[in-house]
């Protein structure tokens, strides 16, 4: 394993994770819609080589939505703006395949992608967890599964459509006036389940031939979904242990769906709080946690006990009796039941919810330790790094990512100027090209 | 009308509006998806104080379809990367409101409104004219007045949720921990014949309240939903008096919706061709027209004649014959049928037709005038520039712009930051803030 590499990825979101965490002195509290903080973020990511930036997106709030969920930059926009600020990093963007249309979204990411030279990414999601029908194709709600079969259709035309245009397409000879060969003009003539789009697309393929998938299901038929469309998947394992067996799964799942184990990267998300000693970043971590008070733990809580009302029970005794308000969602809620089950308080239970501790917490040279023991268990292709702190960011790029490359763990200059290069996925051929 | 001053705006359209422009040596024939020249081109406009540069859109094409259609970036993604790149210019795109989803676009339009710093517009189309229904919402093909019925009350919704936030709802304040005043939050709720969007919007308003609204009716329609809807509407007047009655037209509508005449901008498209002299700028016309070939004109030319094969008819004789071939669509088509009433041959109406001789031709004086003409007429507000040839853009901001501003007819510094601000229009107070 010695040669192999890891790939990092940032999940850059605003005024932070928790519900408080803009609360803290050195938090720009209006970062979620501050476009020259997101370009200093990326800008600074890039000079740390790092391989992408990552914008989640939701598509419904309520008053009890996280402060960096209710007011924030769309990804699409938000990623076009900064491809025209960057040269190198990948640009990776939350887009929902149940609320949207695929050739607009065709167009929309094969634009991000031709922007930026061959960086853009989608990371597919089926919209699981809102209320986000309520904006969307007038209330339109479906059923967990049929949302995956609606994405694998929406995937098979967003694909289709990314190969309208053969490579060499466009011949552009002035002399005898032929712009485009027509021979390799495809049209694509979907008519599916869910979907039908005649194409051809309005735009050709990037440097890097179609954008890198990414997505990010738990469940059963997610995990398939993924392994079958995905280039790249996020997991939040909570232990080596599970952090080994899920992307062992995963490429298992893409062998059993005709391609290559490798052809799919795991990228479990990591908060680290890194400091001069470990104590350092145990204060670190208190001094977001402490922001927190306990009346917005419970309120955020509340949302994965079915929005029930938390104030009324005790908060310092075990709350094994809760269990029963947890909805049965596949995979999602797993974690609650079992810290249930192992005796917590409500209090712990609320205040852990909104402010998860780190296994990666510690010294620079600890979580480097941390990383390279899950890169190198098989638990990890890569790391996505989520924001902790206002210091998170610098933190881990100035201290982490110099020890990383020293070990000869992570790059020191990009080997490619697309993502797809960066990440050392294929180039996937266009699927018209007739071989020789 | 000494100190009206008028606006001008630049359709920015890659390798040129012809079949034929992108053959011309100067051309860059890639221009449609070359990213660093629409950098150089809206920087460059920029540098002249334009007040936009507008980005059109199309859902479909065919083989048959113009080279800057076949092969170009989608108006959000493109103009969000342009904000990153310059800092004074509008940013106006085509979206279709037959084609999207209220609350995705709502909020893309927000996204770049906030990137920019209030300089968004949003052209809103219905999608009238090709076989756009194909690529889209299964085929949903819908009838032209209940597309702008349909587009009205997108708008409704739209602006709605633009409005979510009032201006001051975002308290932030580290202290007390309140993070925006829920009094200042508002819920749409919005159920309508053919949308229904709960909101609110997870995005707040720019500096210019919300996004500038264009329009392009040219049908009875057409035109009462610009009046009623929107802040500018693009024209194609042929003559001073053709503009100056539709712009009297839409004024009065204006007003007959109950808002003032002036709510509403009225902006003639021209294609300046500008030479030292006035054989110079014939001598550039005859550059482009001359690229385009008898067949292509022909094959270009069926589209307004229900696509049917033009190949077959003599081209030097009146071709008076071809009438009953011409759709009967309101506007966009009378003047085709007005030249074959006239006399007109095949050959001269085809090559017209691909390269439409302008009334903004010869020096940069004689332009000037002829804008100045027009303007103090009243028959336009401001003017659409469209690139005509490799030259067009440069000749028409380094000859004529100087001398509009030398008469006083433009401004020679920005008056504002946000695109309302430099068009003069009001900024569009929140609904919900209560009146003291
Ligand atoms: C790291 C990570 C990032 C995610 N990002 C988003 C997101 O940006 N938007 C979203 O709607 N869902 C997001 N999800 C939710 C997943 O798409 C998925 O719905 C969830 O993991 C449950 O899996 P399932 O859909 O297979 O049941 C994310 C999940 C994970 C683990
Ligand atoms: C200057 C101008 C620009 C236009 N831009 C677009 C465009 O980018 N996309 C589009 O689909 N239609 C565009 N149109 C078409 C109009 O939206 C409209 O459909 C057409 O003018 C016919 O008017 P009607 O829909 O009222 O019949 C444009 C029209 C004009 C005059």
């Amino acid at each position: 394993m010695s040669h192999r590499k890891m790939k990092l990825a940032v999940n850059l979101r605003g005024a932070g994770g928790s519900m408080s965490e803009w609360r803290h002195p050195d938090t720009q509290a209006d970062a979620s819609v501050n476009f020259e903080l997101y370009k200093q973020w990326a800008q600074k990511a890039e000079a740390a080589l790092l391989d992408v930036i990552f914008i989640a997106d939701g598509l419904y709030i309520t008053e009890q939505s996280m402060p960096h969920f209710l007011n924030r930059f769309e990804p699409i926009s938000l990623l076009s703006a900064l491809a025209a600020v960057t040269s190198n990093i990948g640009l990776v963007g939350t887009l929902s395949s149940t609320y949207s249309e695929p050739f607009t979204v065709a167009r929309q990411f094969a634009t991000l992608d031709k922007i930026s030279g061959g960086r853009a990414g989608w990371n597919v999601v089926t919209s699981g967890l809102l209320d986000e029908a309520a904006n969307n194709y007038n209330g339109k709600s479906i059923e967990h599964d049929a949302k995956y079969k609606m994405a694998t259709e929406y995937l098979e035309v967003t694909k289709g459509l990314w190969d309208s245009w053969e490579d060499d397409a466009f011949v552009r000879d002035k002399q005898t006036g032929v712009f485009f060969d027509p021979a390799k003009l495809h049209t694509l003539n979907h008519k599916g389940d869910y979907f039908s789009v005649k194409g051809p697309l309005n735009i050709d393929r990037s440097p890097q031939g179609q954008p890198v998938i990414f997505q990010a299901g738990l469940s059963e038929t997610g995990r398939n979904f993924a392994a079958q469309v995905a280039d790249a998947i996020y997991a939040i394992p909570q232990t080596v242990e599970e952090g080994v067996a899920f992307r062992e799964d995963l490429r298992r799942r893409a062998v059993s769906f005709g391609r290559s184990a490798d052809d799919i990267l795991v990228f479990p998300n990591i908060s680290p709080v890194v400091g001069k000693t470990a104590e350092e970043a145990e204060q670190k971590y208190q001094s977001i946690a402490s922001l927190v008070t306990i009346e917005h733990a419970l309120k955020y809580t509340s949302r994965f006990f079915n929005h029930h009302d938390l104030m009324q029970y005790p908060l310092d005794e075990p709350a094994l009796n809760l269990i029963d308000l947890i909805p049965d969602q596949q995979g999602t809620f797993k974690n609650f039941t079992a810290d249930l089950l192992s005796g917590k308080t409500l209090r712990q239970l609320a205040l852990e919810a909104t402010t998860p501790r780190s296994p990666f917490m510690g010294t620079a040279e600890q979580v480097a330790d941390t990383m390279q023991q899950w890169f190198e268990a098989g638990a990890a292709d890569g790391f996505m790094l989520v924001q902790f702190g206002p210091f998170g960011l610098d933190d881990f790029l100035d201290g982490v990512v110099p020890i990383l490359q020293e070990r000869g763990l992570f790059r020191t200059e990009y080997e490619s100027s697309t993502l797809r290069g960066n990440l050392g996925l294929k180039f996937p051929e266009n699927r018209y090209v007739k071989k020789a």
